[in-house]
């Protein structure tokens, strides 16, 4: 049997099939084209799956489910998308629409979720029970599990990490609040900071790598000038670490996971951001002797994460767990 | 059937013998001792709970099963208190140990998960699935209630909710840590600035309600020169429940649980807290058109919570779930 999943994404849309083990076997992909409206993406969603199927040479009696990955806030019981600003979403019946064009069960689930739950049951945290992901990203997303399952509270609008304050009356954020972890350690808020200490140092490599255009400096150019030995720079990415540290510290204190993994594109300075990042957590958690502590991974699936992650909306729990400890190893 | 439910505190350890509804149907109490050492103390627990049987007319037979709050980090597997500084706890098998006198099934939890599995079963969040109390008192306890069941992480440490840094740099907290919730948002943290308040207003009532004895100053004062009018109180008591609305803020935005339980000493203050509390976290909670928010309630089960929490460790999952809905109507 298989199951398919739907990555539904800001520009594109892309789906895979995906096998008991929770490989994917077989792909296919479109332009989402926001501005056509929910039906018509949904159409194009169903049209598009049901080639992959043809492709792959899979029958509708093969496809024991089927994943919908969305931004924005979801009724996981009706299967709908209440709200997304992005897409222009607003009650949308994902499923009911769905179905239309694919008569199977059809499970819809926030983004960032699926992705938690892809990187969790057979990514970076495959095999252990609790595990928190966490994007960074423009923003930060966020994305908990507990015992295999998706945590996301009463409402389905938990793990909204990002929006967690680390500096009670600090900087703005979008959501309107002020001193959210996001408006420090995203890519946005290391970005942002880069900006303005190259500003304030015009001889810095810093400003002198975007030729003193700071809107071409992006989440790697701090990262970059750093290992060229620019102080400046060091001493952002420093910083941007303390308000990382400060956020997994507060993962790891408020849900003391197994395995807290890191992905997003920041993620990719890989060692340069987790070693640092451990030496800095080792202050930040608060620990009783003899218990053990939270290890901090990368992320190993990148994008396929969300189109896994839907696919797995349909197994059932108990097929959850079991398929856990076909994934890497965790230590 | 009945259930032994065992509050184990600093000075005090007070045992309820509680009916399959979850009431408390007989008591008894000793004082900790805690001098005397972990295995006199269990000794002691094991004796006073036999009393309590006997008082009541119920034998062993009558009995499911035996559960312990304790202070400290435990391993609910091994029924074991790993660490905790105030008992001197290293390591100590209390169910082994209580197994002695009372050959039952002894379950071991932290106390402040018990107290919040009580107020969510069968207390101020009675009949919902998620809930989170939180406990303001001389520093910040938390317990999260997911599915019925106590979710404490991977090592049984989690929900340490007064050790999330609030404040990234800012006040140095008791763990080691700077910002932490605790430091700003429990009694010690109040009374802290309520302090140096009335030091820089001589004149205030504040500090003239304790004669200048800034030693006196307890939780209560500033609230209650606050309502005599004092506008140093005011500002004092408007900055606590500024802090403390960030704090439930990023709770709501982590766990978006149905209901926040309010505990602990300074909720005694009732709708002097709740009414602000509720009105600044308007701004503090990231949310979406169309989605529901939790509700913020105050304990109801006070100093029983404990020993009802301890009790209900011992009911099976189905049985959680069950006894629940015969809690106050959540509304």
């Amino acid at each position: 049997m298989y199951y398919l999943g739907i990555d539904l994404g800001g520009t594109n849309i892309a789906i895979g099939l995906v096998d008991e083990q929770g490989q994917i076997i077989h792909r296919g992909n479109a332009p989402t084209g926001r501005e056509r409206g929910a039906s018509v993406i949904l159409k194009e969603m169903g049209m598009l799956a049901l080639k992959v199927m043809e492709e792959a040479g899979v029958r509708l009696e093969q496809i024991n489910g089927v994943g919908v990955g969305s931004p924005g806030a979801p009724d996981v019981q009706k299967g709908v998308i209440i709200y997304n600003n992005n897409l222009g979403f607003r009650n949308v019946p994902v499923r009911a629409e769905l179905q239309k064009y694919l008569p199977l069960p059809v499970y819809v689930d926030n983004d960032a979720n699926c992705a938690a739950l892809a990187e969790g049951l057979l990514g970076a945290a495959g095999g252990v029970r609790h595990s928190v992901t966490v994007t960074l990203g423009t923003g930060i997303g966020g994305g908990v599990i507990i015992d295999h399952n998706i945590y996301s509270g009463f409402n389905n609008a938990g793990s909204e990490l990002g929006h967690m304050v680390i500096v009670a009356g600090g900087k703005p954020c979008t959501c309107g609040r002020r001193g959210c972890w996001e408006a420090y350690a995203s890519a946005r808020g290391l970005i942002e900071s880069a900006q303005a200490a190259a500003e304030e140092n015009p001889t810095s490599l810093l400003f002198k790598m975007v030729k003193g255009d700071l809107t071409k400096l992006t989440a790697k150019t701090p990262f970059d000038a750093a290992q060229a030995g620019d102080r400046v720079a060091a001493a952002v990415v420093n910083e941007f670490l303390d308000y990382l540290a400060v956020g997994i510290g507060n993962i790891i204190n408020i849900f003391q996971p197994e395995v807290i993994v890191l992905g997003g594109g920041v993620s990719k300075q890989g060692d340069d951001i987790l070693r640092p990042l451990e030496d800095k957590l080792t202050r930040e958690v608060y620990g009783e002797e003899g218990v053990p502590v939270a290890k901090l991974k990368l992320a190993v699936l990148g994008n396929d994460a969300g189109i896994v992650g839907a696919a797995l909306l349909g197994f059932p729990p108990e097929k959850r767990a079991l398929v856990s400890l076909f994934g890497p190893d965790p230590d």
